[in-house]
């Protein structure tokens, strides 16, 4: 899994700062993640394909998390794109997008599919052989999610000498991988355990901006790979957090404390602060783990 | 008069070219034309103040003029902006900013004013004291508008010693300066033209953009000190400008040509093409006096 920052900061882009957007890419997925102001240059900077991107997520209808959007979908028909691309977010987007298509009497040269969010319950809102994403309602200002990213359980790796030594056919490796136990060539059950070995464990991500600290989302992203938790203030600001629903970079952290995650990225700054390692140091204090989401930064999960 | 091209591509944003806007100043106002995405950053990067910007010309609804204005609009509130803003735009961009308010349930912190343009024939939509701005009805494939800014008659200039010599009393200045004879202190009536000079013509700056080639704005923009006109081809592709209702560069010279303007900036390049300077070559074929828009460049009128 790989997770590309393109834009980490809250509220307005600057020249050397962009609002939040990420790809992340899991099982041959580009799954686009939010799409603030400016995403499609930052895309290109990155050299991220726009063909390999099918589906966004979109947390919330404040203009730093999707305001790019209505452009990238632009530029995709510009680009005479076929393929289809998937919109999760809540309901209303659909509406901005449809409008200011039919001003300009102009429509997508592909199928564009609005999946509206209105449940403030965790939804699974994606799933195929290899993939699942979930919603997880966050408290914010606005109705907001985050998203959960989890791949399925990987099959299980043949031992390829010991599936030949005991004589298996191929046309059962299929079920082998599935954890089958299998007869050979010779009428022999064989202990699916001897000729195939552990699959990795599947990996996860929780991305998670913007909310007031929420315990509530603990036990949906227990245990975690990676948790992406916005940190808009500094522990020395915390009296901003409530009022604005925002976190800071302590609240972050003790949430992927509790949740045991692998690993934090710290990101949704205020624009306010200059020296973003105040916010390290400040994570590291309660959760060791953690790292500073940066534009143009590649994190392998 | 001062034009700053903010951005000068046709379509899709990209790493080294932005989409269509750029700031007008004339008579200490500092007009903001077309306001395509990443337009806010550009503002920064050319360092023109947020505040000084109160007026906003929009010439249409196709994303690469506008995308960038709600950002901008919602970029000001943040910055707890008092001032009025004041919109001139085709009817429908007020129901897309203003859905886009309501969602996100924020609204501006100072009056935001929509002017929505509907009219096919050339409408007077500003003026002051100094200055008046003109819509110029373009042709291309939705409700488009240039927009002409013309100074007023400048007031006259005070010959200082020939007034003093006069006997003029200092409460007839204001009337010199418009050109009436004024009665001295001995009593005796007094030419104007004996203790004035004529002041610098006023100067008049033409924006048109997108259209396809269209000789019903020539008696419009005839003599304007400066002329940009939309050249998003080269001649050889040609064929594509009346599908697409866009110009040449060797059709916007002729019009520069015809309405005997000062100069022509040719600008909203396709994409498609690296070498910008064959646009100049083309033009001044037909218009000696044609030159490049490129992005960050300020051009004194």
């Amino acid at each position: 899994m790989k997770l590309t920052i393109l834009g980490c900061h809250s509220a307005t882009p600057r020249t050397d700062t962009n609002p939040t957007s990420q790809v992340l890419e899991i099982k041959n997925h580009m799954f686009l993640i939010d799409c603030g102001e400016g995403t499609q240059v930052e895309l290109r900077r990155n050299r991220i394909k726009f063909s390999r991107i099918k589906h966004v997520f979109i947390s919330h209808l404040h203009g730093d998390h999707y305001f790019g959007l209505v452009g990238l979908v632009n530029t995709f028909s510009l680009l005479t794109r076929e393929t289809e691309l998937h919109i999760y977010a809540p309901k209303g987007l659909k509406e901005v997008i449809m409008l200011q298509m039919k001003l300009a009497n102009a429509w997508t040269s592909y199928p564009l599919i609005f999946h509206e969010l209105t449940s403030k319950e965790p939804e699974l809102i994606y799933e195929d052989d290899k993939v699942e994403v979930h919603t997880i309602p966050l408290d914010h200002r606005i109705y907001t999610n985050g998203f959960l990213f989890k791949e399925k359980e990987n099959e299980r790796k043949l031992d390829i000498n010991s599936v030949t030594e005991a004589n298996i056919n191929v046309a059962y490796f299929r079920k082998l991988k599935q954890g089958a136990d299998v007869v050979n060539e010779d009428g022999v059950l064989i202990d699916n355990k001897t000729v195939t070995k552990d699959p990795q464990p599947p990996k996860s991500y929780a991305f998670c901006s913007d909310t007031v600290y929420h315990e509530d989302i603990v036990p949906q992203i227990k245990n975690v790979t990676a948790l992406y938790h916005e940190s808009t203030f500094l522990e020395r600001h915390e009296a901003l957090c409530k009022p604005t629903k925002h976190s800071s970079a302590k609240q972050a952290a003790s949430i992927a404390k509790m949740a045991n995650v692998g690993m934090l990225f710290l990101g949704h700054y205020s624009t306010r602060y200059d020296d973003l390692n105040e916010f390290k140091i400040e994570a590291q204090t309660v959760f060791e783990n953690s790292k500073l989401a940066k534009g143009g930064k590649t994190f392998t999960i």
